[in-house]
C-alpha cells in the first residue's frame, strides 16, 4: 500500500458519516454515508441439512414473510440507500427505530444490543482495495429465531467462500442453526482484518528500509499516515471487542452454548489484532525516532566535512594572504627559500590539523 | 476556525467561573460567570398529543404553579443573573440549596444527581460562534413528574429545531412524556458537539497542509492552541459521560425503560466524541513532530548549501591566494602555462568536490 | 508568583517532614516539621442556635472536659510543638497513639480513618504567601459526637470568614450539628486550593507570553519549577480525593446523610481541581515543546543569515583572488574592459544567488 | 546476541503464522507455521513411583489407547505437520475441533481453555539459538485424568532435564500425578524465558557501553531492534500470565490444590519476567535519549572547533587583505615598521579572541 | 551518593539472582545470591513483659524446639548459605518446600503467602552503604503462633534500635505478642527506604545544580543512572505494597485486629514512598529535558558568535580583495582618496551589520 497521494482527511477519520442533521428527531431515517450500490436489494437463502432454496431481489412483501420461518433463513439486504424499504422491513420484523437508524448511519460505532427476541450486532468490515487502500463498510446483523437479517453497505466480495460453503450439503453451516451462520459471518469479517494488518506491517517495513537506505528523504509524512491508519483501525476494533465480549459473557437463548465457544475463538482473534495494532503503533513511534536520529547523523556528517575543509584552509589562506601584502619592508619576501618555507609551514599546519581530526575520529 | 489572535487564557481553561468567594457559606446564591442575557426570563410550554399551551415571561408566582401539573410541562429559565428569582423558584420546587448553587455557578463540572423526587443534570453546550470560536454555555435540567425545568445561561439558537418539533402534533415529543423531552434536550446538546469536533478536525487538516506546503512558518503556536482546545473539550465531555452512565445504569422511576434506550444512544454518541477527541490529541501530537522534522530538514538543506559552496570555494581561494604572494623567488609565476595550469588544478578540485557530494547524495 | 530564586529542593518535595527517627517505636511523639507558632494553644467554642461561649488558651484539664459535651463544641489546637500537651489531649479523648503520631508528623499523607466512636481526617491546606509562594500547612480533624477537635500547624488566616459565620446566630453552622462544621472546615480548605491553582495558571500564561515575545531567553527553568509545583499539588490533592471518597461512600453515624450531600459537593470540587492540575501538567509540557521549537526557529534564522552572506561572498572573494595572482602571463589583466567584466560577472553571480535564495524562501 | 543482520520483519512480529485461509470453515485442519521437524512422531511414557514404560513412534491406533489409562501417562506429539494424524488423535480423545485448530496454528495466542473433562493450555517456548537469536516454538498441553498429551512444534532440547528426572524413581514427578507433570512442564518452559531476558539485558548493556565509548556510531538501529524484541516478548508473556491466572483462580478438579501452589510459583515467575520486560523497555528508551544527547554533544564540539578557527582567522585574513590592496596612496605600506605593526595587531586580535573563548569555556 | 563509577549492570537490575538452574525440580535447595555472611547462624530471643532469654548460635536441634513455645519467641537465622540447615529448620516447622526455596532465592519477588497455620512474608531491605551506594538484602519472616522466624541474608545493622527496644521491659514489644514484633520488623525495614529515597533526591538536586551552573558537561549519564536506581526501587516497592495490602485486608487469626492498624500505618508509608518514586521519576525526566535545552542554548550562542564574525568580515575581505586585483585599468587605484574611501565603505558595512544584529537581539 503506497501512502496514497491524497492524505486521509482528519475529519473523515474522526466522524465518518455521523452527520445526522442536528435537531432531527431520533429515528428519522436518512442514509448517512456514500451510496455504494446502485439499488437496495433483498435476497434470501432458506436452508437445512438437505435442501437449500435461494430467492433473489425480493419485494418488501416477500421479504417480510419470514418472521416465523421454521427453517434456518438468511435474509440479506445489500445497499442502504432505500431507507423507506429498510424502514418497512424493520417494522415488519419489529426492530427498534433507533436500531434502524444505526443500520443506516454508516458512521455508527460498532456495538451489540440484546433485545427481547433478537440480537443486534453492527460492525465494520475492512478490505484492501485493488489500489491497496483500506475500504471500510458497515455490516449489521439481526439474529432472530431461525432467521438472520444482514444489512450490507455494499457487495462484499470476501463473503464468496461463505456462499460456497453454504451450498455444500456436508458443510457445518448447513448442519447447524442460524447461530452458527451468525458466527460464520462475524468470523469471516474478522479474518479479513488480518489482511489489513498485514498491509500496514508491510508499510512499516518499507519505511524502515527506506530510512536505513536513504535517510535524507522525509519519511515522516508516511509515518504520520501510518499513525492515522493505525488510529483508525484501533478506533474500529476497540468497540468490536466490547461487542463480542458482551455476546460471549451474556447468556443469550438464541445462541447455543456450543456456538458461544466459536464466538470466543473470534474474540481471541480480535484481541490478537488489537494487541498487534498496539505493537505497530509503538514500532511506528520508534521509526520516527530512528529517522530523526538518522537525520541528525547526516547533519553531523555535513558539519564535519565543512569543519574539516574550513579549519584546514582558512588558516592557510591567511598565511598566503600575509605574503600578498605590499609592504615595502618585508624581509621574507626577498629570501631565497621564503616561498619554499611558506609551503613547508602550510604543509605542517595541514598535517597537524589532519592528525588532530584523526584523533577525534572525525575522519 | 482561525486560531484566534487572543490566546485562550490558561486560567479560563482551568477554572471557568468557579471563583466562589472563599469562606461564603454553601448555598450563597451568586451568579458566577459572564452575564450573557439581559434579564432572567421564565417561559413555559404545557403540551400533550393534542394541545399545546405556551406562556412567556412568567412571574415567580405563575412559574411556581406547575408543581403538581398533570400534563407534560417544560419550564424554561433563560439567563442566570437574577439569583433571587432562581433561588425562589428552586425553593418553590423543593430543590436542594447546593443544586441551586450548582445551577448558578457556570463553572460547575457536569454531573447528575439523583434526588428523591427529581433528577438533576447539569452540562455544557458547545457551539461554534459566527467568528468560528467555541462558545460554552451551561444548561441544567430538573426532571420531575410531568415537569422539566431547564436553566439556560443564554438563548441557545441550536434548540430551534426542538421548538419546531414540539409544535408538530404528530411529533414523538408530543406523544411521549417529559422523559422523552429530557432525552431530546440532551440529544440535541450532544449532537452539537459534533460540529465543534468537525471544526477542530479542520484546524488540524489546515495545520497539516501548512506544514507540508511551507514548513518554515512557526505553526507550533497553533498546535498548542489546538491542544488547549482539545483539553478543554476532553475536560467537558468526560464528566458528561459519567453523568449519562449514571442515568442509564440506575433504575430511575421518572424515566421510562423505553426512554433509557434512547439515552443509551446519546451515551454512545458521547463515547464516540470522547474517542474522537483522544484520536485528535494523538494526531495533534504527531503534527508537532512532523513539523519539527520538517524544520530539521530545512536546516539540513541550508547547511548543505553552505557546506557545498564553502568546501568548493575555500580551497580555490587558497590556491589563488598562493599566487598572489609577492615572493621574489616564485618560479611558477614566470612559467608560460602557469596561469592555465592553476585553472586546470582549480577545475579539477571543483569536479572532485562535486563528484564527492554527488556520491554522498548532497546534491 | 515569580519562580522563587531559591529552587524548591527535590528532597522537600519528596518527603516533607517524615524523617521519623528510624527505629523509634510507633507512637513516639515527636513533632516533625518546622515550628510555625510560638506556643501550642487550645481554644474552644461551644455553640448552638441561640448561644455561643468562647474560651481561649485552655489548660489541658479544661480542654479535656468536653468529652461528653451535649452542645456542639469546636476544640481548636493551634501549633503542634507541645507534643506532651497534644499527647495528653489525645489520651483524654481516647485517640489511637498512631493517630496522634500522624497529627504531629506534618509530612503525613492526607487520609481518613474511621474509628469506633470518632472519625479522623488529616489534610493539607495550601495558601499563597505574601511573596506569592505556596505555603502548605497540616490540619487534622477529629469528629466525635457533638465535638470537633482540630489540630492546626499554624494560625490559618483564611479561616477568618468561618469565625465570622459562626458568630452569626442565623448562620447555617449555628443551626446545625458539628457534622456541618466538619464540612464547613473541609470546604473552606478546599476552596483555598483554587487560589493556588489560579496562581499556577498565571505562571503558565506568563511563560507562554515570554516564549512568544522573546524566545531566546531560557524559560525551561521556570517550566521545570512549574512542573515541580504541579507534581506537589497532585501529590497533595490525590490522597484528599481518596479520603473524601471514603467519607462519602461509608455510612458514618456521626455524619447526617443530609451533610453527606455537602461533602459530596466538596468532593466534586476536589475532582475539579485534580482534573485541572492534570490539564495544566499537559499544557506545561506543551509549553516546553513550543519553547524548544522557538529556539530551533531562531537557530534556523541565524544559520540562514550566515549561509546567505557566506554563499554570496565566498565565490566573489575567489573571483577577486584570481586577478590578484601575480602570473606574468595573464591576458585578462591587460584587457581594457577586464576590470569591468569582473564586476559584471560578480554582480551576475550575486543576483543568481539571491534569486536562488528567494526561490527557496530563505529571504 | 548480536543484532542479527537481517532485521526481524514487522509482519512476522505482528501475526506469526495466523494466515488461516479466510473463508475456510472453522476446524479446517491446516498446519500453519514453518515445518520444523521431519515427521510427526508420537511417543508415550507410562509411569508410577515404581515402574516406567516408554514406547516410541506409536501409530494412531496405539496412541488412542490411553483414554482410560489408570497410571499417569504422558503422550508426546512432536511435529505438527501431519494434520490428519493430529486430527484423528484429537477425535480419539474427544478434543473440540477449535482446539485442534489452535494446536496446529503456531501463531495462536497463548491461552487456557477449561473443558468439561480436560484442560487445554497452549503457550510459547522461547529459546536462545546457537547463533544467539530467539527461537519461539508452540507447545500445547491437554491435561486429562491420568493423562497429559503434549503437542510440540519441534524437539525441545531444554526439556532434557525433565526426561532425566522422570527416569529417577525417587523424583517428585514419579511420586505425583499428571497434574505435577503438568506443572513441571510449564515450569521448565517459563524458566527458559529467563535466559532470553538475560540475553536482552546483555544487549542493552552492550549498547550502553558503545554509546559511552564511541557515541558517533549509529546505535539507534540496535535500540529499535531491542525494542522489537521486547515488544515480542511482552506480547508473548502477557497472555501466558492471563492463562496461568485462570488456572490458579479456578477450582479445577483435575489439579490437586497442592499443585495449585506450585502453579502459583510459576505465575510469580511470569509476573517477575513481565515486570522485568517493562523495566527493560524503559531503559531502552532511556538509552535512545542518552545516545541522542551524546550526538548533540559531539556536534557541539565540532561546531566549537569550527567557530574558534573561523572567528580567529577570518578577521586576520581581512587584515592581511587590506595591505594586499594596490592603491597608489597607502601611507602604511611605506612605513618602516608597518609590517611589524600588522603582526602585532594580528597577534593582539588572536589573543583577545582566545581569551574570549576561554572565558566562555569553549576551550 | 556519587553515581558510582561502575555502572549498575542491566542484568543485575532485571533478575537479581533468580538463576535457578533450569530443569531442577521445584524445591531443590540452592542458595542463589552472593554469600554475604561467613556462616549461617541461628539466634533466639524468648521474651515476655517481665523476662527475656537470649540464646545464640543454636544447633538445628535446639532451634527446632520452639514449635509449641508458649512465650513470644523470635528465632533469627542470619546468612542463607547453609541450605541444608535452613531446609532442616523448614521441615521442623512444617514450611512448604516452595517457601524454603523462596527464602533461599535472594532474587525472590517480595510477597505474602497465607498458609494454614503460618504467614510467610518475604521482602527486601534497602540500605545506604558507607560509600553511598544502595545495598539490597532479603528478609523473610514466618509468623506462627507465639513464634517469629526471620531469615536474614546478612547482618542488618539498622535493626540495632529494635534490639535495644526489645531489651527494655517497658517497651511495647515486650508487652505485646509476636504480631507486634512482626509489625515492628516490617516497620523498621520500610522506614529505612526513606533514607534511600532521600539520597536519590540529593542526586537529583545535584544534577539540577550542575545543569544550571555548567550545562556543557554531559550529565545525561547520571540522569540515566538515577533512572535505573528509581526503576529498581519501584520494582522493589511495588510488590511490597501488594503484600502489605494482602496482610491488611485479609482476616488473619495470627494477627490481632489492633496490630492490623499498625500494619496499615506501614502500608501508608509504602504508598507514600511509591508516590514519591513516581514523582522523582517525572522530575528526572524533566531534568533531561532541561539539560538538552541548555545544550541547545549553548549551541545557539556558539552559532551566533560564528555568524556575527563571519557575516561582518567575509564581505570586508571581499572588498579588500577587489583592490588587490592586478588589472592594468583600475581607475580607483590611482584616486587620491581611494584608500580612504574603501575604509569608509568597510566601516559603513560593519556598522550596518552590527545594527542589524542588534535589532535581531543577537548581540
Amino acid at each position: 500500500m503506497k501512502p496514497s497521494k491524497q492524505r486521509k482527511s482528519t475529519k473523515k477519520l474522526g466522524k465518518p458519516g455521523t452527520v445526522k442533521k442536528s435537531g432531527l428527531p431520533a429515528g428519522s431515517l436518512i442514509h448517512v454515508g456514500k451510496i455504494k450500490t446502485e439499488k437496495t436489494r433483498i435476497d434470501v437463502i432458506e436452508y437445512n441439512a438437505t435442501s437449500l432454496i435461494e430467492k433473489n431481489q425480493l419485494g418488501i412483501k416477500e421479504a417480510s414473510a419470514y418472521i416465523d420461518t421454521s427453517e434456518p433463513t438468511w435474509l440479506r439486504v445489500t445497499g442502504l440507500q432505500d431507507t423507506q424499504l429498510i424502514g418497512d422491513l424493520g417494522k415488519a420484523y419489529g426492530l427498534h427505530p433507533l436500531l434502524i437508524e444505526d443500520i443506516l448511519n454508516t458512521g455508527q460505532r460498532p456495538k451489540v444490543e440484546l433485545m427481547k427476541d433478537y440480537v443486534f450486532f453492527t460492525t465494520k468490515t475492512l478490505e484492501i482495495s485493488p489500489d491497496n487502500g483500506v475500504i471500510s463498510d458497515q455490516v449489521s446483523l439481526i439474529l432472530r429465531k431461525n432467521l438472520i437479517i444482514s444489512f450490507h453497505e455494499s457487495d462484499l466480495e470476501f463473503l464468496a467462500p461463505l456462499y460456497e460453503r453454504i451450498n455444500l450439503e456436508e458443510s457445518r453451516i448447513r448442519n447447524n442453526g442460524v447461530d452458527y451462520l451468525f458466527y460464520a459471518l462475524i468470523d469471516i469479517i474478522v479474518d479479513n482484518y488480518f489482511n489489513v494488518i498485514e498491509v500496514v506491517a508491510e508499510m512499516i517495513d518499507n519505511v524502515e528500509d527506506q530510512i536505513f537506505s536513504s535517510p535524507e528523504e522525509n519519511v515522516l509524512d508516511t509515518v504520520q499516515q501510518i499513525r492515522k491508519e493505525l488510529l483508525f483501525l484501533k478506533k474500529t476494533i476497540f468497540p468490536i471487542r466490547e461487542g463480542l465480549s458482551t455476546l460471549i459473557r451474556t447468556d443469550i437463548p438464541l445462541i447455543d452454548p456450543q456456538q458461544v465457544k466459536y464466538l470466543g475463538d473470534v474474540y481471541d482473534h480480535v484481541i490478537h489484532i488489537y494487541e498487534t495494532i498496539e505493537t505497530y503503533r509503538e514500532l511506528n513511534t520508534g521509526l520516527k525516532e530512528v529517522y530523526l536520529s538518522a537525520l541528525s547523523n547526516k547533519m553531523n556528517e555535513v558539519m564535519k566535512t565543512l569543519t574539516i575543509i574550513a579549519t584546514i584552509f582558512i588558516p592557510l589562506t591567511f598565511v598566503v594572504g600575509i605574503y600578498g601584502m605590499n609592504f615595502k619592508n618585508m624581509p621574507e619576501i626577498s629570501w631565497k627559500y621564503g616561498y619554499l618555507s611558506v609551503w613547508i609551514v602550510m604543509i605542517a599546519i595541514s598535517l597537524f590539523m589532519l592528525f588532530h581530526f584523526k584523533k577525534r575520529k572525525w575522519i
